[in-house]
């Protein structure tokens, strides 16, 4: 296959070059509204235009190229990814997307096919939301989903998001021009690395994302009683630190016995932490994500009831409070089975997985039905400069998404 | 029984004017070799002067006050505690035992009372090390044990303990000077509260302590896998949290189901510690202690093989260093059983336990043969302004050591 190995030989190299487009100069790091997102846009919409897109910066600062059906004017399929990044990034979180949707408009171009709907590739502004502590901030005024009030939030240095788009040559008040009219849209795809490790495992290039979970982040206390660890007999403990691993461990066991649910303990304090004192205090999180809304809350039910009986059996307070909450997004059915059949031809075997992790595609799905791709990166590792993709994978990935374009079929 | 209940009022206001010899001024602090430690051997010199006792510091710092008695230069019973704190310390810890031997011998003495035997009350030095990080200084330097590489030791402001003591009056050339020969000892007792919450439970105002545990220190390491809290699936983690968490509990465990061990995890850090991060590295301590080193060297080693079977079932690896050993220290039988009478004959039903804490009879028991007992304090907290005993408990404690000390039989 010619035409895809030409594109993913463009991709490995176009990452490459847009990762010299960073903040920061060991790892990757492009925040919204900085010199280096109007470079990263200006690169991306040179390679849109080069495609045969017509391009255009939206009211809130996504690059969007255009290639046009049959008909001009067509209603779209929107491709799309995020072009911002954590601090110090590897160079395929989001950008991975962007380029791969361009490098098969390309395709498409070069070889003169129009499809029955208009593509339009998104380099969405901002996904991370790192610098203003909100995210999906492009995709969502793309969904007519932006909250207004997020324009007052200020960065770590006190400027104003506002103030930023006005510097950045935007204007604060119009950005629901970028807002979208799901007429005018047929669906939203979107290609990702995988962030974890079940692709690898699976040794399968790529998987279809039947659901983005979601998610319940809780903040835990255990009050318990301090004492001195020689003293204080084994039988007369109120140890806070005993109960609170009795915690982490149910919560492993509620995620372990639920399909496509994970739960993590991430973070623990022991206080007063000392070696030769018995903890009195511990505060711990609980991060709990699943494919499907009522999974979760069963799951969360059931750990609440699991963290009473350990308060009563150790005379210990324990108490959960939830610091933030997302609902999960489910890829829809007809696209899915558009990038299965894609899979069957190109790949052979479907590995089907939800993700963990949030994605633009969690926002646009407030706008049109969604479908995600992912490609398989090197020990799952993400968000670090260490992320790595094989220029096998990418092709695999950038074959399948063209598959899937050129055999896409509209919802009837 | 009119004497008992003075020796009490006299006790309890005595820790209240000692506790006013304090370099802190919230809590009690009174360090080895401070203004604080000669001007709080000024005043108990004085009380031991007015119990009758020849008064004289000895080459460490101590201060020991004599009561000969039938005939004079007989072998003495010593009976004693320390008289410097923690920092930030309660009032009754080490100064109980002090100040209720000198009320002892202030009631032989009103009473013309001379047993077959000499008694010294010793307040020692040095038994927390917090100036010189290195406990028992004053009971070592008596017990002949007292380490001469400690006198290059620095203390926070880079004073050398040689230093401090010439400062303070003292030869350090001499400190062998304070070790005592053991055929002049028939036996050390020392009276101090409990630290812990047995003989509150137990309600009973005395308890007598059959051994000083021997204690090992451990820090141990967990290194897991670190990943993103909605990526990775719950099969494919190798979570160092939820192994550590599994530690804590096999520590619980191990010591649960032996009588008179103690262990705890007292310190946990987590890393990298974010809530949406599965931790890749956790370290903790270990402290474990027991009244019988076998007893403690069989739990190490169950605990070891619990360690092992956790680290090959999670697929991390756990390191455990040993950072500190004590040998435990059994209570002499010969001097348990006569305070065990005494407490039959005064308070009726006798309470055995070890003591999780170190003390000065630890070290005294390398000179001579040694019997402790406790008094019950409030809610079992030490090292703390916090520390409380009853008035009625300090007369039960100065009874039952007055008791002791009257029907005191040397070993045959």
């Amino acid at each position: 296959m010619n035409v895809i190995s030409t594109v993913s030989t463009d991709i490995l190299s176009r990452l490459d070059t847009l990762a010299t487009v960073s903040e920061s100069h060991d790892g990757l790091t492009r925040r919204y509204l900085t010199t280096q997102h109007r470079d990263a846009n200006d690169l991306v919409g040179e390679w849109m235009n080069a495609a045969g897109m017509a391009v255009h910066q939206d009211a809130v600062g996504n690059i969007i190229g255009r290639y046009e059906g049959l008909e001009d004017g067509a209603p779209a399929l929107i491709i799309g990814s995020h072009l911002d990044t954590v601090v110090m990034a590897g160079k395929y979180d989001g950008m991975l997307g962007v380029v791969t949707a361009i490098s098969c408009v390309h395709s498409l171009n070069e070889r003169g096919i129009r499809m029955p709907f208009a593509i339009e590739v998104v380099g969405f502004a901002d996904e991370e939301g790192i610098r203003f502590q909100s995210t999906y901030l492009g995709s969502r005024a793309i969904a007519g989903t932006f909250n207004q009030e997020l324009l007052n939030a200020e960065d770590a240095e006190g400027i104003s998001m506002a103030d930023a788009m006005r510097a950045f040559g935007l204007d604060p008040a119009r950005i629901s021009d970028a807002a979208r009219d799901p007429k005018d849209i047929v669906g939203y795809l979107e290609i990702h690395i995988e962030q974890g490790p079940v692709l690898e495992n699976e040794e399968q290039s790529v998987g279809v994302v039947t659901a983005i979970a979601g998610a319940t982040r809780q903040t835990v206390t255990v009050e318990g009683v301090a004492g001195h660890a020689g003293t204080v007999p084994m039988g007369y403990r109120q140890d806070a630190l005993l109960a609170a691993s009795e915690c982490a461990l149910a919560v492993e066991d509620v995620a372990t016995r639920r399909k496509n649910v994970v739960g993590t303990v991430g973070r623990m304090n022991v206080a007063p932490g000392a070696a030769n004192v018995v903890p009195g205090h511990v505060t711990f999180t609980i991060d709990l994500r699943a494919d499907e809304d009522a999974k979760r809350g069963d799951a969360l039910e059931e750990l609440g009831r699991c963290l009473d009986e350990i308060a009563t059996k150790r005379g210990v307070e324990i108490t959960a409070r939830t610091v933030h909450e997302a609902s999960s997004v489910s890829c829809a059915p007809w696209i899915v089975s558009q990038i299965e059949r894609a899979v069957e031809a190109q790949v052979g075997r479907v590995v089907r997985l939800p993700s963990g992790a949030g994605h633009d595609a969690a926002a646009m799905s407030d706008l049109t039905d969604v479908g995600m791709i992912f490609v398989r990166c090197g020990g799952g590792v993400s968000h670090n400069p260490d992320e790595t993709i094989t220029e096998a994978d990418a092709a695999a990935g950038a074959h399948l998404l063209l598959h899937v374009i050129e055999n896409f079929k509209t919802e009837t």
